[in-house]
């Protein structure tokens, strides 16, 4: 568990809990009744990871440059890692009641919002539909389908579960879900985007490896041009939903939907 | 997800959900806001099983007489099956909250209690310890962890989430806690004896199929009469636990006990 835990990455998602939770509540300290479940969240990304690396699934080696889990500790101690930091997510939601004074009703919205977006209905609905489409995805909706639920599900909660805790309004929760929901899909064409014209130093990977692999991509199935202009008007929608929800701080939303499409790894 | 929710077994965790409401608070209709969480937790065994089954732990083609989630869907489908499933559990817990009239307080104890019965240092432990144990244990000491956690940890949950839903009082949960942990343990140490001495034709399968496998078990450690006595010792003090905790409705609690340990299959 720890292994993987600390195998690094770019954090996004434990990062968008506390922004968000910050961005609605406005003081310095928002942030520190967030922590818990900024933690959880990495957990399931972290799982997820584990799980899908494994031979059954993505069948890979290397993740962020170290061995992946099963490579390590055996593919059966992978698949109880990853059961155990799914399982222990959820714990982390009723300390942080208990502990960081997150409200009894906002950790239990936040437990079942956890259990719907990265569930069934949500991530590993994605990463099902992904392993049953391979090869046979054709339209830009099957292609979407797979990255609303595979990566921006989980992104949507973690940006909805931070403004829970700030204490956001319904009207304040949908606006910045809909803000999570386009920079998870913006976030996924720019990946796409960048194994493409993407520079292999700074990407630290190889470029035009969805090629090689036949892996269906926005560039493949919409173009180049469009695909950047996809990313464009998803991040502008993000950031014309975060100022219309009249938040508190909401700079660091707003630079976070930019840092997502202005990387270049 | 339910192919193997449908394969049947004994159900014996969300019957005693149900039966602890039921016991503590002894109305009739008591099992009805337990229900949903009785499903949760048959959810976390069936995952349970699942992942268990898989190659690269048990390699089971069989369960319950029918082949098994990965032999009739691949192991990617029964990987993500299993983390749906553990998933979904925790999403019915809120809505028993919203639903069925659980109390917030004991919704949000209950997630708790299942994230840790079932996690690294409940049920995922105990597997992970036979996993690495195998051919290597050597104390009754560590035959009990295993099977403590492995087996009686998810049987303690049903108990005390039954029992908080009933609105047990602190003392009568860890009374209930001892007697779920005890018949939890005589449970498998019965499975054992049956193993030796039952009736094929009862139990579906063939005995003395630990001994052909090498595996460790109680008579194996400590000998028949010893494993019989410990069983009855287990279930007395489990009915001790259970009488002494002045339940509105005990006759059910105590049957199971019984139930359980003079099954021959």
């Amino acid at each position: 568990m720890n292994y993987s835990l600390e195998a690094g990455g770019k954090r996004i998602r434990p990062a968008l809990v506390l922004t968000a939770a910050h961005a609605i509540n406005g003081s310095a300290d928002a942030w520190k009744s967030a922590m818990r479940i900024a933690c959880a969240v990495e957990y399931i990304h972290t799982y997820s990871l584990i799980h899908d690396d494994l031979p059954a699934m993505d069948n890979d080696d290397y993740r962020r440059g170290k061995l992946t889990n099963h490579k390590v500790f055996g593919e059966a101690m992978a698949i109880l890692a990853g059961d155990a930091l799914l399982t222990h997510a959820f714990r982390l939601i009723p300390q942080a009641v208990r502990e960081d004074g997150v409200p009894l009703d906002a950790g239990l919205a936040i437990v079942e919002d956890l259990a719907t977006y990265a569930g069934a209905a949500g991530m590993v609905g994605g990463q099902a539909a992904d392993m049953q489409g391979e090869q046979g995805i054709t339209t830009i909706e099957q292609l979407e389908y797979i990255h609303l639920h595979k990566t921006s599900d989980l992104i949507v909660f973690s940006v909805k579960a931070g403004a829970r805790i700030g204490g956001a309004s319904v009207k304040q929760l949908e606006l910045l879900s809909l803000y999570a929901r386009n920079i998870g899909l913006a976030f996924q064409i720019q990946d796409d985007i960048l194994d493409v014209i993407g520079d292999e130093k700074k990407l630290g990977k190889r470029t035009n490896s969805d090629v090689a692999q036949q892996k269906v991509t926005y560039p493949f199935l919409v173009g180049m041009e469009e695909s950047i202009a996809m990313v464009s008007r998803l991040t502008q929608e993000a950031k014309d939903a975060v100022t219309e929800a009249g938040l508190a701080s909401p700079e660091q939303l707003l630079r976070i939907a930019d840092y997502l499409v202005q990387r270049d790894h």
